[in-house]
């Protein structure tokens, strides 16, 4: 099930302009920084009523990000909608013919697990799906 | 004060066929379909606690959203945050160098005024504040 947008990532060249820019347009201070290893980027959440805004800045020039910017420019890059089972959610959106970019979920900002859905079968927007991570001791 | 985020636009070419893969994606139906005169659009909105996807459609060449579509082709339009006091943040976003497309608040969809940022002084994102519009006789 869809439950909540978690948040939208924006796509910026420089992490210091855009949050000083957003900081100043949001007349608040960003919640944290974080890089995020395995997909390239640092991300710095603003959070406004458990939807945040997260700037996406590429750490490596193959990062997906990076190619974003370079194609698109600067803007919006996706929107992630919080599901309450990820792998649930995956095989009933393959069954109904949406495209996923990741087929299992990985590791995204934030300890959510994540998996992408190809903008070509989504009007456009590239959409992720994440599911909070649940502590191993819990 | 930008007290959360309202909704995201979603500029669409074809307004049943989005319904209809939106409805599929999010296993959910729209909330309600308004024409914005003023605006020259139709809109579908689809709920998520507090924060809806809208999805909008042109209902004339010169509309603001034809001419995206022309320019950038289907995704991401707008983010809308919802504001306390429409006028009193226009004011304080011209005093920050922000750049206003309406320097007075317009009727947008869903009976709330809203103002635009252009996306050249906001890291090429479409920026809409919106304040819900209080009845006259309350």
């Amino acid at each position: 099930m869809f439950e909540k947008i978690a948040h939208i990532g924006i796509a910026v060249k420089h992490m210091d302009r855009a949050m000083e820019l957003f900081t100043k347009l949001f007349n608040v201070k960003p919640r944290r920084l974080e890089e995020v290893w395995n997909e390239k980027v640092k991300t710095a959440l603003f959070e406004f009523n458990g939807t945040s805004i997260e700037l996406l800045e590429a750490t490596s020039p193959d990062s997906s990000v990076a190619k974003f910017l370079e194609k698109r420019g600067e803007g919006v890059h996706h929107i992630s909608f919080e599901v309450d089972d990820i792998q649930k959610e995956i095989e009933r959106l393959k069954t109904l013919g949406f495209q996923l970019v990741n087929e299992s979920p990985r590791q995204g900002a934030d300890d959510y697990l994540v998996a992408f859905l190809h903008p070509r079968s989504t009007n456009g927007v590239l959409i992720e799906i994440s599911q909070k991570r649940v502590p191993a001791n819990s």
